[in-house]
């Protein structure tokens, strides 16, 4: 996949290059998922309105894909670019504008984020959109993430059961499928925004049905694919495999996963190694947890430095901003999810090249 | 670079190609550094003895390196086979053995773990440390890792100026650079081995002088790649930059980093983002921390199934293992950051071809 | 560079990515040199009108590069897939029709050759006029290609000076830069279209102030890459360079080209190598010649099979077809080398990453 | 695959990554192939002696090919490298040393040629004859160069029935399938010698049973996968693929091949487009012809350069060389058709992971 445009420029797309030919595929099936990921909804995400309507530009034929490359197009149109026009020169604190000046100097596209936006994240979902539907038609895959914690509130159990959390998940602002939890995060965000401030969460993320041997060891490993995957997401700083960071603290004979038969199907008891094994998935679910940090964009005043001026400067970021991008981000993990693994499903021959 | 060979196998190597012509290198300047991953140099670590000793095959030319794919090799001496011969059918829990049948059947080469052994880190180091001497020689970029935590063990003091850090890193075995903390961690594991278990631990990672700029946007992110690269490692399961999954709890007020000048050049105060905005290198040091399992190698008995008769099993598993894999593992990060950030120098420009 | 769209789609286009931030760059310096390639000129090509206006959708701002993927896109107009729809079943010879059906089946976009349509080239001109800016601008690097053979007629002289060649290219139909040649090339190509029949014929190509050093040893050598690039051109069905074929026939005292020194420069006294040696450009112009074969469209009747009914038939095909797509060429050819001389010249920082 | 090592140099090597676990390897698989290219064979050839036997390093387990890298080595042993102390600035024309000299400045290994030698073309061979036993083994494919033209001395009958091919090229010291013609090209080839001068010469080569359907439009087109390998190996400078440049001569009428049903199977009446439409195979067995240049060193006084002095000189080549490659050349154009074929069959899915 390649993805293009900047968030106040002309549009914002995608090309997908390598989905078989034969799976059948309209813009609705890519439309839903941007709905899930749209700006707009609530107060917990930023004003900006956007349609974003996704066209396919190219790669299908008679509603289903032809083999050659899919593009998909998004035309932007509630862009404000005046907000940004200091921006040129005083730097934001925590976004990329300092080492982006530093790479491409006064030629980059400052505007809104230009490429650096969380907003070209619309692009990676088109091309998540079809790779999720790949997997689910031909390997039943089922790939679904949520919100699990907002600034300091969790849910009280992680990794439920897949069904019941596809169910509930979207159900509220704030994607966490924890009712009680999802109000009290919803709070906590609005709260933020009063103050001008932002928040950040974590997102966990569940796929089962992943046949046993995708990933290559070393250099391949699937998560490695996986985790440089998520490291595309704007504000993402962290990710952790089943037991993580808390598996550290345990010992080899608590988090290692029992082999036993269930079914005829070798199977572990837990999941501690979060479905990957030597880099190999191993049949059991993959699931993985995704730090976001507060987003960067806050209306509070920062110490910062004008590069022009070469001084110290106080700043203020105008435009609409999220509080807190967690609650849309669901859908970008679900898609980054499922781009990694069909591409692994496809170089292991385990779809065919003709649906 | 691309590894080969095998735990129980005649050799283990590497190739590196893409090293610029004209970076002085011996034999030595590889050996020093896979000596500090050596195994059998203490009980914290496997008794397996390897002396390791490194051979150049290709690429230098009378002390200097030519341009050409640089090989290296170790041959394999003190293996012991015997040991793994009823492994071929019985699952190790927490290993890679059952993905690994599944993709390769009884064609795997089970013995020490063939291919995904933690062996093969050896022949990271081999690349990793002509990685590390191009960046210290020509843009003084320098890499260290160190043990900041075993099991629930941890330094007081995160991220400490590297010069200091690195004087006392390797003054003891479990290398921690605190020395009460290092002596309480190296009982933690000596009473795990008495128990025939094993513990994790945690591995912080501080690289400085990198120039801003490095990295692409979105598919390139400096992150992708580093954690990309640390994933290539057996047993690690988890990274987070910077203030990572503790940033998640906080306000975008409390985890921006201001913008300041110190000697006429743009710094931050703080360091959250863990030198990294955008996935571009802002010009801070790159700091991260990176999560290892417990090994899952250990004496004590498991549940586990026998896949050729089909039926559930116990399993105890033989040959000599590191009861705790993270004190040789410090060299390994630095491996791969080092690597990582050679190609990303190399492809900006920022190395020159010929040196 | 990734391409997109088909013959009889929306639209065809281009992404190219890493181009350098700072380029100056509108849609009239490609536009320049997609007309040079466009359809509907005169009788010697395809009656298809098409305006191919391009626009840029991504990748540059207020005028300049800024870094970032540059999108370019031609909206489709005077597609007619009438005459198509025979060619659904019934495999036109010579051309992709049976492996394309092969290889998608039914979801193949047969109209107008979908993907596979010489028509896709102009995607091909998009990016690699940037990239032949690009080379101008910083390296003052010159392509010019232009037609040297069609069918048997063929021009006096190989390979004169780029400047002379340069004027007189353009200035005739086939783009021959020998007028009474051109002449003659001309009335062999109504012939054959009168005739319902087409023409193939070699182009040559030339390449000046190509820095000595671009290309790698083995796996990434120059000839490799241009020759990959140039296989890409649908109809292309060989390369030489330099001397090529002809060379073979020589004795090695004949083939070498002998080195002097010319204002302090290094050169050869002749260029049978093509101004490559061992993979790599030694400072000499890089000429090559590359075989298209005649148009496989034509209006005559052919023996072919129809593969729903499983039986042979007769097949004439309809369309607007060019009797000889040698005339169109020249500007693709321009293009492949652009792009493949300005990734080297990219990866070997001969280019900065910011103009 | 990756390759290493130096003619003079300790050794030279290969790496191949993707082979299939469960397929059956022996070193005197791979020797049988490295064999047929040995030097010192006949007076054709130099009279450095090498008995170039190889070890298989990791890869393999009781007689399998494991799915891990598979590496192969052959230690030099007959290197003479006095001859070469002048040409550390004394550039050979048609060398690659002098552009070598430019990019790797005095850091080259220019003994033998180091990398650029055609001594590293026993490395592909290596690669190559584990892809060829492994395209033999799975889909029956069958691939066969021969010698079709020495200097001006050329085959009566080009690409006659493989089976006939096969049995009759070695025969005899240049590997020319006709006795005849193979006579008269020994005699060429030993008059060159005589005088201290070097022939060039054509390679055909043919694959068989190539399923429909391989090689990827536009960017991954089987002949520029093809013509890329070929390219890799030194002294080739064009290729054509089926009626090639002598197709660009005719009418599209002429050219086309018409589609038939032979036994069920749609097959054409020529071969024209050498087995490959629209950058996919037809079915067609894959014909195409490589020139090689005449070896560029020879016995006979040459005008060149001194870069240390700065002045020109005239140069004589030590050393034991060739006195024409094209006799050696078979099994590497061999080992690079089964390469690429290999990774397209293995990327389509038609060979699959484990046999």
């Amino acid at each position: 996949m390649t993805s293009f445009g900047e968030s106040h420029g002309t549009c914002i797309g995608a090309v997908l290059d390598g989905c078989p030919a034969g799976l059948e595929l309209e813009e609705k099936d890519i439309q839903k998922m941007l709905d899930l990921r749209k700006p707009g909804q609530s107060l917990v995400s930023t004003q900006r309105k956007e349609d974003d309507k996704v066209e396919i530009l190219s790669g299908t034929f008679r509603g289903f894909t032809t083999g050659a490359p899919i593009t998909m197009i998004v035309w932007n149109k509630d862009q404000n670019s005046k907000s940004y026009e200091k921006l040129r020169t005083e730097m934001r604190p925590g976004h990329s504008d300092y080492p982006a000046y530093v790479k491409y100097k006064k030629f980059n596209d400052h505007r809104g984020g230009g490429r650096f936006s969380g907003r070209l994240t619309a692009t990676h979902v088109m091309g998540g959109a079809i790779a999720k539907k790949l997997l689910k038609t031909t390997l039943n895959i089922e790939t679904h993430s949520y919100t699990c914690q907002i600034g300091k509130t969790k849910m009280k159990k992680q990794f439920n059961p897949i069904e019941k959390t596809i169910k509930s998940t979207y159900s509220n602002d704030v994607r966490c499928p924890e009712e009680n939890t999802a109000k009290k995060m919803k709070k906590d965000i609005l709260q933020a925004r009063k103050k001008g401030d932002s928040l950040g969460g974590i997102i966990e993320s569940i796929t089962t049905n992943v046949p046993t041997g995708l990933g290559e060891p070393i250099f391949g490993s699937l998560e490695s694919e996986i985790s440089k995957a998520m490291f595309s997401i704007p504000a993402v700083k962290g990710i952790e495999f089943g037991s993580g960071f808390t598996g550290s603290e345990k010992f080899g004979s608590e988090n290692n996963d029992a082999y036993t038969y269930k079914n005829g199907k070798v199977v572990t008891t837990s999941n501690n190694s979060g479905g990957i094994l030597g880099g190999i998935s191993n049949g059991m679910p993959i699931i993985f947890r995704v730090a976001f940090k507060p987003a960067s964009s806050i209306a509070k005043i920062q110490s910062s430095v004008d590069i022009k001026k070469k001084s110290q400067t106080k700043i203020q970021v105008g435009g609409r901003h999220d509080p807190c991008v967690v609650p849309r981000a669901p859908p970008v993990v679900d898609s980054w999810v499922s781009l990694t693994l069909a591409d692994h499903a496809l170089l292991s021959g385990k779809i065919k090249t003709v649906l």
